[in-house]
Order: C-alpha cells, then sequence, then structure tokens
C-alpha cells in the first residue's frame, strides 16, 4: 500500500499569519516522508475536496513553501462554506470520504475557526462509521480570538499589533492638529461578536491617560450619554479624544450601533457606512467637534509586514503540532496554545477535543473590562500584551513586501462524478 | 550682539517624516554653535509665533532629538491656519516680527505645502520692508506629492509605501475568499485634488494584471458606465476586483464621488460615508457584488512602522538643507529635491523661490494616465518607484513602535501684549 496522503484546508476569512500555518504543516510533513505521502490542499478550502480539486503541495519548492511563512491571505484559496449537519445531509461528508478513499487521503487538517474545527470532528465521525481510517486534526484559526481552549488564536496577535501600533500613529497625529483642526478620531477594527481586537488598541498606551481614550466593545451595551459625556470630557483635558469601535458594538437592545445611523443612499439602501462614521456623526451632532474617522477592514488582518511574531511563530507551530498530532496517531483533536507563563511570556502546545471546541465562542471576561465599560483592565493587559510581542517582516522588493505565489498545479481527477 | 536665533515651526496637516525634517535642522543648527543660537519652536506651528509661545529646543536632550527623525505627527503641534494677505490685514505679519524681535530671531523656517510657502515668502518680504534682518527659508511637506520644483515631497513616498503595501495584502485576502465571500474590495486613500497618492496604489503590482485593476484619481472625470464596466470585465477573468479611490475623485461637474451618496444620517446630514462606501454601493446596486471596503484616513500619513527610506532620508536632508541656505545667507527660498537619475535613482538638493512655488499645485500629468484613465503608464511607474524605495523601522517596545516626547518647555514671554 503507498504512503497515506495528507489533506489540508483552509477555511473562513484568512488572516496574515494562516499561511505560517500551512508552511509548518507541509514541512513537518515533508520532514516524515516515510509516514505520509503527499500534501494535497483544497482548492479555495473545503470546495477543493468536495470538487476534487486537489492542489498538489509536491509540485512547490522548498523556497517557496518556506515564503508561505511571510506571505498574507490564503495561498491555495479558502471559502466561507459551511458543510450541513450529517442527521440533515450526509451526502457532502460522502462525498469527502470518496475523494479521500481515491486519492489515499487518511489525514485530514483542517484550519479554521469554530466552524471549521466542527466540520473537522463530523468528518472524524463519518471516517469511523464508514470503517474508513482517517484522522481528523484540526487547526485553530481566527483573527478574532474566540476560540476556547487556546490562549490565543493564530491570526489574533497580528491584527493586535496592527490595531495598536495604528491608534498610536494616528493618535499623534490627532494630537498635533487638535488646536485648529480634528479633535476626534474614530477607528473601527473588526469583531463582530467578541471584543478582542478594540480591546488591543489600548496596547497603544504607554501611560494612564495615553490614547485610545475609549473602547466601544460588542460586550458593553453602547451607552450613549455616557458615551458623550466621556469625550467630551477628553476633549476639555487632553484636547482630543481617540475611539477604538468595534464593528460588533451594539445597543442594549442588541442593535448594532453601525444599523442606528439610518443611512440610506439615493436608492433607500440603509448601513452606507460603517460603525465608525455613525459613532464619529454622533459626536459632531451633539459635541461639534471636528472629527477623522477610519475603517481597516481587509488591512487589518491581511498586514503581514507587520505582524507579530509570537503569532507568526504560534501559528507555524500549531500546523507543525497537527502533522505531529496525526503521526501520534490522535484524532478528533485540536492543537492549542497554552500559557505557562505571562513574564516572561511561555507557552507550549496543548490539545482540545474538537467535540469541546466546536460552535463555543469567548468572549471577554468582565474582569478584562474597566467599571465604565470604555477601557481594559490590568488583567486585560497582562494577558493581552505578549501576543503582540515581537516584529517579524517580510522581505521587501522594490518597495513593497514579496510575497510568494505558489504554482497550485491540481492533481488528476480519479473519480467519474462531479460535485 | 547675542547669536541670532532660529524660528522653526510645522505648518497643516502632518506627515510620518515632517519630524525627520525637524530632526534635520536641529540637528544642524546644533553642529553650527557659533552661527546659530537656539532653535525655538512654534508651540502649534504658526499660532506660538503669534501668541509667543516658543518652544526651547535646546532643553531637549539628543537623544530625543535624533528620535524625532522616526517619531510620526507633528511633535511641537502643528495648525491650519493661514495668514491674511499682507494687504488685507499687516497686523499678523507686524505681530510676528515683534515676537521676533523680542526674542532675537532673524531665521525663520516654515515646514509645510503651498499656503505656507506663501506665508514664508511674505513674512520675508515684510522683514525687508520693516528692515528687520530675516532670512526666511521654507521646507517642503505634504503627503499630496502636489508641489512644484521639487521631485518630491517629504511625506508623500511614505503615504504612498503604506497604500502599496496596503493594498497588495488586502488584495491577497481578497483573492483568497472571492469564490464564495468579497469580489470587490474598495480603498479610499487621501489626495482632495491630486491623484499621487491613489496612483502609487499601482506599486503593488508586480506582473500586468494584479491588482489593483482599477485607480480613481481626482484628475480624471468618473464615467459611471466605463467604471462598472471594468468592474464586471474584472470580476469575470480575475474572480475578484480591488479598486483604489482617490478621496478626491469627481464627476466631470466636479462634484466630488463621495457628495453623490446623498447618504443622510438620522438628522439628515449629507455625507455620513466616505467615498470607498459610495463606491462600493455602486458596484453593489449595478452588478450584485458582494464588497469590503477600507477608508486608511490618519492611518497611512502616520504608519511611521511602514515608512520610506527614502523618503526619511529626503525629509532629513531638507532640514539640514534649510539651515545651511540660512547660513549661506539666502532667503525667501526653499529647498526641494532633484533628480539627476530615475536608475539608479540619485537625488540632490535643489532651490526654488519661494515666489514661484507659492500656491501652485502639481497634477498627475496625462502622459501618466493609461488612455482609460483607470491605471497609471510606465512612464508613472518610473517616477514612482524609487520613492518607495528602503524600509526605515522604528524601535519597537513592548510590541508597538517606541516614539518620543519631547518635554516642549516654553521660553519666558517678553512682549507685553497678547495675540
Amino acid at each position: 500500500m503507498p504512503k497515506p496522503n495528507a489533506f489540508y484546508a483552509q477555511s473562513g476569512g484568512v488572516t496574515s499569519v494562516i499561511n505560517a500555518s500551512a508552511c509548518g504543516l507541509i514541512e513537518t510533513a515533508r520532514a516524515h516522508k516515510a509516514q505520509i505521502g503527499k500534501v494535497l490542499v483544497g482548492r479555495n478550502g473545503i470546495l477543493g475536496a468536495l470538487n476534487e480539486e486537489l492542489i498538489d503541495t509536491s509540485k512547490e519548492s522548498k523556497k517557496d513553501i518556506a515564503g508561505l511563512r511571510s506571505t498574507p491571505g490564503g495561498a491555495f484559496g479558502s471559502c466561507r462554506f459551511k458543510l450541513k449537519s450529517l442527521e440533515e445531509d450526509a451526502r457532502e461528508y460522502r462525498r469527502l470520504i470518496d475523494v479521500f478513499k481515491a486519492h489515499n487521503i487518511h489525514y485530514f487538517f483542517y484550519n479554521g475557526g469554530g466552524d471549521s474545527q466542527d466540520t473537522a470532528n463530523k468528518v472524524s465521525q463519518l471516517g469511523k462509521r464508514m470503517d474508513y481510517p482517517l484522522q481528523a486534526i484540526g487547526i485553530p484559526k481566527t483573527v478574532d480570538n474566540d476560540l476556547p481552549f487556546t490562549d490565543t488564536c493564530p491570526g489574533f496577535g497580528s491584527v493586535a499589533k496592527y490595531v495598536a501600533t495604528s491608534t498610536k500613529e494616528a493618535a499623534l497625529d490627532v494630537e498635533s492638529m487638535c488646536e485648529t483642526s480634528t479633535k476626534v478620531f474614530v477607528l473601527e477594527v473588526m469583531g463582530r461578536h467578541a471584543g478582542w481586537i478594540a480591546a488591543a488598541g489600548a496596547l497603544a498606551q504607554q501611560h494612564s491617560g495615553d490614547a485610545p481614550h475609549i473602547i466601544l466593545l460588542p460586550e458593553v451595551a453602547f451607552n450613549k450619554k455616557a458615551f458623550l459625556a466621556k469625550v467630551s470630557a477628553t476633549v476639555r483635558s487632553k484636547g482630543f479624544c481617540v475611539v477604538v469601535v468595534s464593528e460588533g458594538a451594539r445597543f442594549a437592545n442588541g442593535k448594532f450601533l453601525g444599523e442606528s445611523g439610518a443611512a440610506k443612499d439615493a436608492f433607500g439602501h440603509a448601513q452606507l457606512g460603517g460603525v465608525a462614521p455613525t459613532v464619529a456623526n454622533m459626536i459632531k451632532d451633539a459635541l461639534g467637534y471636528k472629527y477623522h474617522w477610519a475603517v481597516a477592514d481587509y488591512l487589518q488582518r491581511s498586514a503581514r509586514h507587520l505582524a507579530s511574531a509570537t503569532d507568526v511563530e504560534q501559528a507555524y507551530a500549531l500546523g507543525k503540532a497537527a502533522v505531529e498530532f496525526a503521526l501520534a496517531g490522535k484524532t478528533a483533536v485540536m492543537p492549542t496554545i497554552v500559557r505557562t507563563s505571562d513574564q516572561p511570556y511561555r507557552w507550549k502546545i496543548g490539545e482540545a477535543k474538537l467535540s469541546k471546541v466546536a460552535n463555543v465562542e469567548r468572549f471577554m471576561p468582565k474582569s478584562y473590562i474597566t467599571k465604565d465599560g470604555f477601557g481594559i483592565t490590568a488583567k486585560a493587559r497582562r494577558y493581552l500584551a505578549p501576543l503582540i510581542a515581537g516584529e517579524d517582516y517580510p522581505v521587501f522588493k522594490n518597495g513593497v513586501p514579496h510575497y510568494v505565489r505558489l504554482q497550485n498545479q491540481l492533481v488528476a481527477k480519479r473519480l467519474p462524478t462531479k460535485w
């Protein structure tokens, strides 16, 4: 029997370090040629498995695979596609097994967030039920940092570093100009459900009272009156005010702030702008301050040029650990980051059962949020600070980062049926 | 007679390298202690001179002054304040001369854009008319790159590098996801009148056809039909489309795109969003593609972490040259960057008369814009490429850049009158 092949796929929103996990996984698999054949990667995530579009990574040079470590985005394509439940429709899972059989795949690595861990768990179950030997290992990834059982999720540390750095830089700009110009700056960051990314803005502060002066988290119901009072007090005492707002910030009734402006375009469509312009206008209307706002959007999660070295290292280590778990005979597990010390920050690889990880979201605990709801506590700072530590610059060429582009050659299809 | 002091002020929107010019100026003045006394800096720009709020830079350590080279924003405060014309109201100019006399200031250095060069010119004229020996030297600065007679303006190269890098990174993100998710990404960048910054987005391209696929410049009247056709064709051929839009993009009738959405908030105020959401919605309405958009705003012009080494070097050199010009007895001039070779890029310091610089804007020439108006030519690329070359990273501390904060001690006032 030929050596078993491995399947790997990237799932959901990509990050600036998900390719570092791919790099760790492929390099480690290549180092174990006796046990693992090829690493075949789904083109556009799990869709690649369903469509039997499998990228043959053995065609890629050692140098290009190494370059994945510092290339943002998803080098093989990712997708937003959630498999149905096994009960609802097992056809998708059966198709996966058919494709795996046809290509002698016995290792399944799925790199994604909560949904993906759930999928990996189901694939593992189906393998058992269909008596097809398959080890399914999840690899955590999400800028939202909302997976349980792991100290942090690859992708988050780099977004956190980007948001802290950008907030610090923009705050210096606003402070310079506030005497005669802009007095309020609002930066909108990601985090639809959990406020980890917005919270990281606080790492811009060197001293108490430094910008950002206000952070709006999804975990805290927005209190307009208290918010405006704090903006006004800050401008009066500091001359300017910097606000970091999570895209998921919401009112007590659950309605997103972004919906509240009721902005309509010429066609009557709501929500032309985002949360930042809504909040900025709220301030302008109530207090009259000149404002500027920025929406970082994809810039924040693709900013590999400013990645956290800690994050890159962990992303790589988790990809590597996934292969090691598989070689150790494990299945239905996910390698995790276990923090063993805050200062100096020390961590090791741990392990979580996929059945427990699936579909659990981790929010900012109350003890991480200041009493007034507009900032983070020393405890939160202790947790967050090490995650943005260290720089890991990509190589630059002609003034811009040089990122690898793989050949992404597909292996020949073997199944008579299309999906 | 005590040695003459120098006055320096930062004017208008700050940049990530304006402090590098201050660094070059102060370090050079300190190296000529025999000829120049103190460098006194206007707190919040020229307002500091009017208000007799003069920062004594001799109180700052050598290390902190050196740190200015890698600190964004305006370390002494800047302002948006345009002096009236001499004919309209000469009081402001007389007040300046009074303050300069009181503090033995005979060198006037003004670091800003076109308006500031005009002001410096007038101050020089008034000195002559009032028989007060004063040498006025302008130092160019503007992210918009729209000053004449200089190959480029300090601040621009770094924004250009930020926009090119961010576009490249975000494009990789969108490309990864486009099969099942976002197909169009719109990045809004600065440049109210000239399209230099948006044009720099094209430096993200490694090969022809790479993102960004469309650039919307203020110099080209927006043609909605042609634009939508190009977006649609790009999505069909590439699977996704990346657009970089200048905040100054406008219709043939001169109306800004940002005004056209006619977005109203709950209070009926127009322009909640920016140009990016307007353009994104236009695409959604006509073509139905899922989109994301980002507005970089202050992030782009304060991103010292990603400064162009060329830009930093030139900003420093112009500050240095300003002092050298003054020591050589010159007045009413501005040091410029003269390009002596494209490849390899070579430049030297030149000189322009302030009377000619004042209030002239330099736009993208037609030969820099592709026929369809949505891209830049090889000629433009040859001009732009060297300006973003080289990295000049600040020191990081605790995961974020460490930027200096000066003491900014004011000298005692000597005038009996307030402004």
